[in-house]
């Protein structure tokens, strides 16, 4: 029985992956009347006088909202919102195992941009963070921003945020193995959606300066009439000397590979074109860009992929839990720059340079110290900022 | 220290009184790919092929949202969304310890009808049941009854539904002791707000003829202009005699006082002027409209109250666990009227005729047969009246 079929026999099994428990007893009047009425009317009441009780009086202070509108749902597309609920409830659980974060999942019936933004904020108050999932870009970016603007509790959309933390920290690795610098280096990212926005956005804010994007249409250049809004304000950052052209050509000389695009785009050919140590991550799935071993015989340095059966697995796992864990810890009014940089650094160094090697360049999924040092660093990093709470 | 001082204190230590946990495994690369990427992919494939299967493949099947808008907290009033979580939690827990049903608190920020509606809509798809909570009449009869119109699963508001049911199974109790029958009885109710409205149409399908509804202005009498329109419905099959006056002038012969209004607003004059072993139900909440010792002295024979220091609490407790479950357990498209009745008379039956005295007219709200009782009630009589889907 392959993965997929094992999967929905679990799934059928499980009947959800989450649950909602009490966590009070409620054995006899007394409980009823301190946890129930009439008792529950005095934090209420405090509540009403100062607002920011809700963070301590009710369980607001652990919860985050993983949401979706069911548009881009894994590699599948738009499947509707309820199809995209058991990715959402997998989300919640792994928020729950790796950093003790209550999530509850909901998907909205809705596609349209200003209505997914007003039921966010209508619910907002009932949560202490929400986790945008599975929107389809460009109305991704959409989202985001006016759900940031309105909301008083930090706004992620995974997708792009989560993939761009954790394939920086990869990068950040990579670097230090082949003794090549951020702020010299070439990049080349293949696919300008919701993922490939955000990490050439986050490489730019990590100090990387010459970034190329293509798309299906080619290298995305200023003033081509292809783009939508956020290509074309990440026009007037990246290829500089406006080049124009294909893949191939963008990856000519190049030192870093990141493909968040489609299976089997990245030749040999263009392998051989980059320079020497070459970093690829291709992250297309569940079938890769290039596979990691034709890769690698065609002179690739380090190699990773989305996949768990490669090495180098750039999975937002190593992020999410502990950078909503951090930001729930100092009840951070928002998810800043400051804070993605900081996640994107703590995760790199949880593999000392003693222990990098091309294949271990991301600590393991499973290494319980990452939640924490993600967490830690997160938070930091918020009240460096200001933007932290408490 | 009182029990609202100490309630407080407890839902400092608390931290909420729910909590969202994972109900699988997520130790390794394996369980990984089960609960998520890449084997989710096949359960969100078979709900997007039907979508009836998003009742087995995700906890949408035992999942109920407490949704408030925080305009009619308890008896504190339009106290704001975020002010209204402690009772929405405190909820939960109640569905969780009393029937195993998983429910999740939510507060709209909203007031507006429309916008209540629509987000409520939005979001359901995410749930197997909607329970409004709390919110300001005559509102909240318009939103229940869109919600009704628009959802695949039940709305239930319980300010209105549990109350009516509860109350119904101590009057069909109590008048097992004073042998009178529900179709020749006359009942005054005093309060034509949510809970008094819900309770006189109960009681009619209950098979009650002489209902009179009393409010602010005085007795509820069709063609009256100060009626909203909930108000103005019922009067049409009410008060047949078109009686016009007070709270006393109603009073007179009644059989039974169903009071769901201000403390005090009875008086021993009132009971004095009812007929003979007059029923009271006195819920005004935390005062009652008289207190038993009183209304005993006066005459009354059975009296019920809202509280739990006096004999014959009415508790929504008693109803809405069971309810749900008894829905979700067939998969309900709706909690239409034949399941209130039933839920009604399971509840009643709980106390058998041997057990019944005029302390004793409905089960201890901590009888754990109560909750299956009633869901089996309930979900037999969706059966019967064709909204059960498995």
């Amino acid at each position: 029985m392959d993965i997929r079929e094992q999967s929905l026999k679990e799934h059928y099994k499980w009947k959800g992956k989450i649950e909602v428990v009490s966590r009070v007893q409620v054995n006899n009047r007394e409980d009823l009347s301190l946890a129930y009425t009439p008792g529950v009317a005095e934090p209420c009441l405090e509540i009403q006088k100062d607002y920011y009780k809700s963070f301590e009086l009710t369980r607001r202070s652990n919860l985050v909202a993983v949401i979706t509108d069911g548009t881009a749902v894994l590699g599948l597309g738009d499947i509707g919102p309820e199809a995209g609920m058991p990715v959402m409830e997998g989300k919640c659980a792994l928020f729950k195992e790796f950093a003790d974060v209550d999530a509850f999942p909901l998907c909205l019936r809705t596609k349209d941009v200003d209505e997914l933004v007003r039921t966010i904020y209508l619910i907002s108050g009932s949560f202490g963070g929400i986790n945008l999932e599975d929107i389809s870009a460009p109305r991704c970016f959409e989202v985001e921003q006016k759900l940031k603007e309105l909301c008083d509790i930090p706004v992620f959309h995974d997708d792009q945020h989560g993939t761009a933390i954790v394939v920086a920290a990869a990068l950040i690795n990579a670097l230090k193995m082949v003794q090549k610098d951020m702020d010299t280096i070439k990049v080349v990212i293949n696919g300008a959606g919701s993922a490939g926005i955000a990490i050439a956005k986050h490489l730019l804010n990590l100090g990387l300066k010459n970034l190329t994007l293509v798309d299906r249409f080619g290298i995305i250049c200023d003033g081509m009439k292809e783009l939508n809004s956020a290509q074309a304000d990440l026009a007037k950052l990246t290829n500089l000397t406006h080049q124009h052209g294909t893949l191939a050509d963008a990856l000519k000389d190049a030192d870093a590979f990141i493909g968040v695009s489609a299976p089997g785009v990245v030749t040999t050919d263009m392998i051989k074109s980059m320079a020497s140590q070459a970093i690829i991550f291709a992250m297309a799935n569940p079938t890769p860009e290039i596979m990691p071993d034709i890769a690698k015989a065609a002179g690739a340095y380090v190699v990773g992929t989305g996949r768990s059966d490669f090495p180098n697995q750039i999975n937002n796992v190593l992020a999410f839990p502990g950078i909503f864990r951090g930001a729930l810890d100092c009840r951070a009014t928002t998810i800043n720059e400051e804070m993605k940089v900081a996640a994107s650094y703590a995760i790199a160094n949880l593999v000392s340079e003693e222990e990098l090697t091309t294949d271990y360049i991301l600590p393991n999924a499973f290494d319980k110290r990452i939640g924490k040092a993600v967490a830690k660093s997160v938070s930091d990093a918020a009240h460096a900022t200001g933007v932290a709470r408490i």
